[in-house]
């Protein structure tokens, strides 16, 4: 369900970042090769940063990704520093294809997008709201498992602290889904999210069916450093990004060797001015 | 906001029923002459019962009724004795437009739609989902008042006693909304319902404002039986319906005199079997 | 491009029809197996008789077939014994992704869909155009190859003879393609055409690079008859249908052996009261 | 049908000049005051260009403009100097709503927009296409009389010489309209294009019926210029535009007086670097 992309680096048009590549994420959009299923035609996000504006833009609509034609057109003429953008595949436990289920979620100048399911969420769903914040509450525009993951990490702390917030965030629903409906391996997921302001961005890799090595999660790539690819391919494109770009995304988006690196499972990506850093994740019981 | 209709009697077209009259609901969704707005631009829904199938069929779209191409060409194609039709005008209380926000709402062979709002929704909506039974927590799709309402009304027992169940939940929706967020004049509702299966419908008229004498509620009408409206105008359009067909209205569907009559404030409206019993509508505390 | 169905026989709900096969065409538009593509996402179309109206209903929507809640929700309530689907996979040729570029295409009690592509088009579309009859050209309300080719069939006399009026029909576009864009192989095709009144309709099966022997046609069956099936399968849903029920479509809706036989190459289809003709189809030059 | 807005001057955010005025175009599509009539909710529609790209971006949606919430929400983060928006009321005449029929079209570096009708236009469009360049056939997307215009106008030298080129252009859809519909006013516009590379625009204001004495054409108006307005309102909102800024409108943004001019019958509008020439305009038979 579902396939991402993040960007942080120097300013780049949308048409640049979303389309241009061989295997970009509107490709993927219908034609994934590494997802879940092929297919992930349940609604289109994008959101960025322009400066001077703590809250990001968001453009979201649930027509497929491939035939969508006003990001495609708009998309040469906006440029950011920060991107995120974000195919959907809906399944039964997401909820309908409307607006305001596509990814990203934002709140404040914060952005949140997840690959991925909370099993048994229609069962749990009540039980995970009444944790979120009441003064959040309000906020909640749809019906997805994601949204209220979301909602979730920012009662945990997002804003603070993401890693420690996610980490609790995913004990708390791997506790309730395994107490109300004993589902078996309760969270699938890549999540990504950034705060748009200081050049970091945080992505997880983790997945229940991983940690009882009954399964892998969702597919997840880091890009190299500039200079590495250079080195390696003195012509390639590399060249339109400053030292400090980097992707995070679900599926590489193109073949050329030495550029895609696979996140390990139970990671955390810190993102942080071109710096990678892979920090170990795993769900912190309160 | 919103103006709705409601048919019960003999079996007649889609078409004939929300498009043929000279102000028919669907024209009202673009010039409303006696609502909250003209425009009801933000929403349409249709439900309908067939013979032998309990749950009703639901056809929601966010197009504007005036230009929806497929019910006005389905419609020609459709019969069905009893007929629910919403056009909808949304408030940032009522969220966003999208199919999940179209009235009518259903829950299992009920139908339910509003015209009106719960003021200061957003702040006494976490309270109010609280009180909705949870097993039915996870069938709400969409994010209005209303449909928290019609939940609400499910959860005091719509399904067993209509007005008693909508007294208690007016009631406590009253007693929430002034604890919580002193909003003044709480609720402002007509509301309709049925269960599709005894020929029965159920309507109510009633707002905080027309209690308090600062306001009226929103406009309802009822239909004269057939046998009084053939008396007034023996070649008129009525000869198609039978003696117990009956037409439950926002707005009058045409201006013909002697056809429609005004539901008093704070009244239900009991339609059965073609019989029309107008009774007292006050909250019932508990 | 596109996947289609089209059923005549006894009254069927169109949940039956379009939705309760295990490889139905609601589940081909998302995965298809013979199709030149697996995604069909760009648009679902449905049409269908209801006795007393010689004008079919029609609803189209841009809406993948796979998430589409009204059809899914109202096809349960709607029986009809001659009803077409189709699903959409558009082309930079078949242009954009809109209502009225959605198959199956009406003029008065015809309908008429296609799957496949008209190669060149936009070359030559001006030049099929000016051919179409005048007295029809303000009915063509789309931008599709598909939508020309209706219109230039209906030119061509389908409302009198339809396999002479497409035999025509190709022959034309064959032509103009050849001499304008120099494309070389102009037309592929599968194309189904009923008037709705007389328990007929006619499907061709045809390809100009199936003709050169450069390639196939899209494929294309057609169902066997009821006696047949229940023969080899007596505990099977056959015994639903009445024994004049034919089924053509795109592919097979299941896989149970001895009920779908392909359509050979260059053929045209005449259904006509459960008996099946298959017909040796060529171009007819002018 | 439908209300518009042109700005040319200094870059500005896209909220600034569609959103934030007290009676701005989009709230022109729920509620205009000067058009014929209230509702303009057929269709959205933004243009504008950005530096070093000559083709303007296009945003186009079927949603009304007051629901609409990613123009709204990505306008803040969007600037442009030469901006066009349109909030369309279809008419029989105008066709499908749909993105193919929302104003403004483009072609190439070119927008036009148009407010108003060819009357009897389906009975004309075959003639009035065929006249149209065949190099530039391929490009008609919609099925509306306004893109048909469009086309026309470029045939007819739209990009060399605006004036001359519309008023050929209506001379001849004058005459084709007199001739086959017989129409007594064929023709009620007012239109505005630019090729958005040289600070120039040109708008034009003409209808049959104020030819003819019989009626007005619809309503148009130009700002002040600068100078003049803070002259007025020293604290206005003035202060944050150029001495060349300059708007053509439907209907004034605010009641401020002394900020809108109305443009006079039959004239042509020339913006060019913030001054404003009004020439006369009238239909120039060949």
């Amino acid at each position: 369900m579902c396939r991402w992309l993040a960007y942080v680096g120097n300013p780049q048009s949308l048409y640049d970042i979303l389309y241009s590549s061989s295997h970009s994420v509107v490709m993927q959009s219908l034609a994934s090769t590494e997802g879940a299923e092929p297919t992930n035609g349940d609604g289109f996000g994008v959101g960025w940063y322009s400066t001077g504006i703590a809250e990001p833009a968001l453009y979201r609509t649930v027509e497929p990704a491939w035939h969508d034609k006003n990001m495609s057109d708009m998309s040469k003429h906006i440029q950011a520093s920060t991107i995120f953008a974000h195919v959907r595949a809906a399944s039964p436990t997401c909820g309908y294809v409307q607006q305001t289920n596509c990814h990203p979620f934002r709140y404040q100048n914060w952005l949140f997008m997840h690959n991925g399911v909370i099993r048994s969420f229609k069962l749990i769903k009540r039980d995970l709201m009444l944790r979120i914040d009441p003064a959040l509450f309000k906020y909640i525009e749809g019906t997805t498992d994601s949204e209220t993951f979301f909602y979730l990490a920012l009662t945990f702390g997002l804003q603070e602290d993401p890693p420690a917030a996610m980490a609790k965030t995913v004990a708390f629903i791997d506790k309730v889904a395994r107490e109300i409906s004993g589902a078996a391996n309760p969270i699938q997921m890549t999540v990504c999210v950034t705060d748009g302001m200081t050049n970091q961005m945080w992505a997880f890799r983790y997945s229940s069916e991983a940690q009882s090595g009954e399964g892998q999660s969702r597919s997840l790539y880091y890009s190299s450093d500039k200079a590495a690819i250079l080195k390696l391919h003195p012509d390639s494109k590399a060249s339109q990004f400053s030292d400090e770009a980097r992707f995070v995304v679900s599926e590489p988006l193109g073949t050329i060797p030495g550029v895609w690196n696979k996140v390990p499972e139970s990671s955390c990506v810190v993102v942080n001015g071109g710096s990678i850093e892979i920090l170990p994740f795993e769900p912190l019981a309160q």
